[in-house]
């Protein structure tokens, strides 16, 4: 239980009303009841849910205020305030402290002090967990991982050997980090190469030789990776996602791409093999960038856009293939009025075909 | 064992042959061998397989049943015959009678009568298990956990914390329930916002701060969830999958999102974070939802569209960004045909000026 | 340590400078330092790193051999030898020898000699895994499951019951082979069938009828699996993938599908149910094929593309719909010019107009 003037005063906001008031949880307006909640009102289209009456203690945010709840909190900047509500009231995942007697550390393997492992971990040999750090249950670590501090690893989660996971990392469950990169040729030039010279398939797969992938994975600190993502090892190198990038769940990292710092990637985007992220660049849900391809720095990547060349910084980028938004709008826009265009030419073409008929009739 | 009139008697068709040989599989046409195979004909396309004589029992939809075949089983609607023959059939996933002895139960856990849990399951504090489920292997279930009854969970399956599970769900393997929302927020108004008011990147995503994830996900009765699908929890409320509804693999649910009651949503769809789908939903293959926006109930989208806004009820859209299907269709051929006026004008416009100068000729 | 003349031969390349100096690894010229490196060229692109002097063992494409770079492995077709090198170097995933103590192995299963089982593995009934097959730990196989001889499957892996999976096939992980197929029936003519039908959706899912999956998934010798992905087994008969296929992560196969040999399939591609790709198929990334949809041998599918129709072989294909790529471009290029011949439309229609109202002036 939390006095709302304690929480007013850590998220910032202006206490109105009650601030002695206790509160246990902070809750969605539709599922708030009694005196122990405190309603969280993102906006004003929320607005009509709080006359009820039935809220008592809410967070606002400033121009809405005027709302029959006795105790408020008025803020501004809502998200932002919910962040750090979340904060106070985190529930962190529930993990057992120590190492779980059904864990599989490997005797040259080492742990720090205050670190958690679940049942049915796996910690390979050399492999090196700092301190603190949280391995729910069902998490592999192969041989030779490094993780840094802090970091939550979730269940089911798999390190292949030798990647290198920095500190404050959280990785969501099901995640894969460094599986092989798809990496493959035919001696001779494929049916690919074919369609790319002439616009035909003239050559078979007929024989694929695999590449290895020797490299491996580095994961700066304070990265999220989301649950069922998945990440490829480098083939001779490495890897990389920059240090506080966010990625959702079910991504594709191809082999040697590279993703800059306090990137945001939405949940199925895919990354071809050796492509480069810059620093914050947004890339939005389902939207794709081929092998070799470069986005610059703070680049905004529309969601389900087909990226298809070099982004240069600061894009915004939207379509399949995907253009810059001002050139898409526009081509959009000239698009669908070509119809009326024409219509108009014809309305003319016949008034001028009638007034020359009129004036010099055909035989 | 079981003899064709059974069979018969219990799919709802007309026997027609010799009703008491028995077979003891279900099978495709092109496969079938032998006197205890029962070929399952869909369609009159697979009928040419059918003259070889090499089949002796099936089941044929009615129309096509003039065929060298003894014993046939003459149905209407084939498919929902399918589904009762593979009930018939069917051939339930391996699981060992009780919990094996390598499955961690926490003390303060629950598990019912008749549950079988398999081997490296782990079922966290608090958590309840309803009777006669089946967890088959290497399933996690965090803490405070409920399962229904007669539900199952596949190898893999990763259930977060406070989730709730109903009764006869099916989870298919390395699924993720319970992952945290991809919610984050930048202090000062970033890049994303930027775009959408200005059309540019004016401002940069130089600090990232999580909103943690509260909240659940709740999963109704009934429903099925394809493997390696990601359903994340809700910020302070719930995410929620209403009874009956079957997601395909590869999906993924955002924070927040409300799916309706039997909805069919094949694999790799997306659902951004706080939409909403209605009852009886469609979505097909590869289809993406935006955050925030809803579908009507009965709405049916096609493979591979993405959604932009609302969706009213009984809507079919397609295409990206989809429209309705009649729009879509109405735009495609005037924007087809538009070469081809184009064509007649330059035609007329040609004639026209050859009539003027054969009158007036340029000097 | 390996000496440059041993690997020049392995390779296939032409020694120039000390063929004697031995190299611990090969790394990308970015980061080869001292004389253990080996730096592997790629292309002229990085030509300029080389420059450096700090490069002092180098394979380079044929062309580009004029560099400050005093032992140099000259070659052609660089990525035919990059596979030969990564081969030469390769670190293969690491795993204990022998059983390890926390594998359930069913007793009625079998483990082929040479064979290495991880720590929580799981081997259901009847299970039999060939000789020198590696199963990295956390890996399930359910009951009557086959493995041919020196498969490699990785973390998390699920293999459903009744599934064959042949030999020398690698497994990424968190893979799932055999998930039961989506495969759903409304007792009525549901919504899809309206729209289909009449555009218009007049019918309604209210009740949904399982069709379960009895058939397994059959993957074939030298096949590769990416992290993530999902193949679903076959209704009545099997879901295929022909020998040397390569699948790369999070793609999703449909129940019943059929993929030819040697086939590349890209990342987050979808397969829906009963499809049939050809022999030496390519389909790029995030690209989609409908349910019941064949695509010949030899095609080349581009990354994103909407398959919407059969491909005969050889077929380049690209965009949504997909179009086979001569006419996509064809298409293109016409649209793109329709602005323009509207434009000269309009000004021969102005002066046209003119050259008339001047002949004779409107009243």
């Amino acid at each position: 239980m939390r006095a709302l003037e304690e929480i007013a005063k850590f998220i910032g906001g202006e206490m109105r009303g009650d601030g002695s008031v206790s509160v246990a949880r902070v809750v969605h307006p539709a599922v708030a009841q009694g005196a122990s909640d405190l309603a969280f009102v993102l906006s004003s289209e929320e607005a009509s849910v709080l006359s009820s009456g039935r809220i008592l203690n809410a967070v606002v945010p400033a121009g809405i205020e005027n709302l029959p709840i006795p105790n408020q909190i008025v803020v501004s900047r809502p998200r932002l305030v919910l962040a750090k509500l979340t904060e106070f009231f985190e529930r962190p995942v529930h993990v057992a402290a120590g190492i779980h007697p059904w864990a599989a550390i490997d005797p040259t393997a080492s742990v720090g002090e205050g670190t958690s492992i679940g049942p049915f971990c796996w910690v390979g040999p050399n492999s090196r967990v700092g301190a603190r750090c949280r391995l729910v249950a069902n998490v592999n670590l192969g041989a030779e991982v490094t993780i840094g501090e802090d970091s939550l690893l979730h269940a089911g989660v798999c390190i292949g050997d030798r990647c290198e996971i920095g500190s404050r990392v959280t990785i969501q469950p099901n995640a894969t980090i460094g599986g092989d990169g798809f990496a493959f040729v035919t001696p001779e030039p494929g049916s690919v190469e074919s369609v790319r010279k002439t616009g035909e398939v003239r050559n078979f797969n007929t024989h694929i030789v695999r590449i290895n992938s020797l490299g491996n994975v580095v994961i700066e600190d304070d990265v999220e990776i989301g649950a069922g993502t998945c990440v490829d090892r480098g083939t001779l190198g490495e890897t990389r996602i920059g240090h506080g990038s966010k990625l959702d769940n079910l991504i594709q990292v191809g082999h040697n791409t590279r993703i800059g710092s306090n990137c945001l990637i939405v949940a199925q985007v895919g990354l071809g093999g050796s492509s480069t992220v810059g620093d914050r660049v947004v890339l939005g849900g389902q939207s794709g960038v081929p092998d070799h391809v470069s986005l610059g720095a703070d680049a905004v990547i529309y969601a389900r856009s087909g990226i298809v060349g070099p982004v240069p910084e600061k894009a915004a980028m939207i379509g399949i293939p995907a253009l810059p938004l001002r050139q898409f709008m526009e081509q959009e826009v000239k698009m669908r009025r070509l119809p009326n265009l024409i219509k108009d030419l014809q309305r003319q073409m016949a008034s001028l075909e009638e007034k020359l008929n009129s004036l010099f009739p055909p035989k």
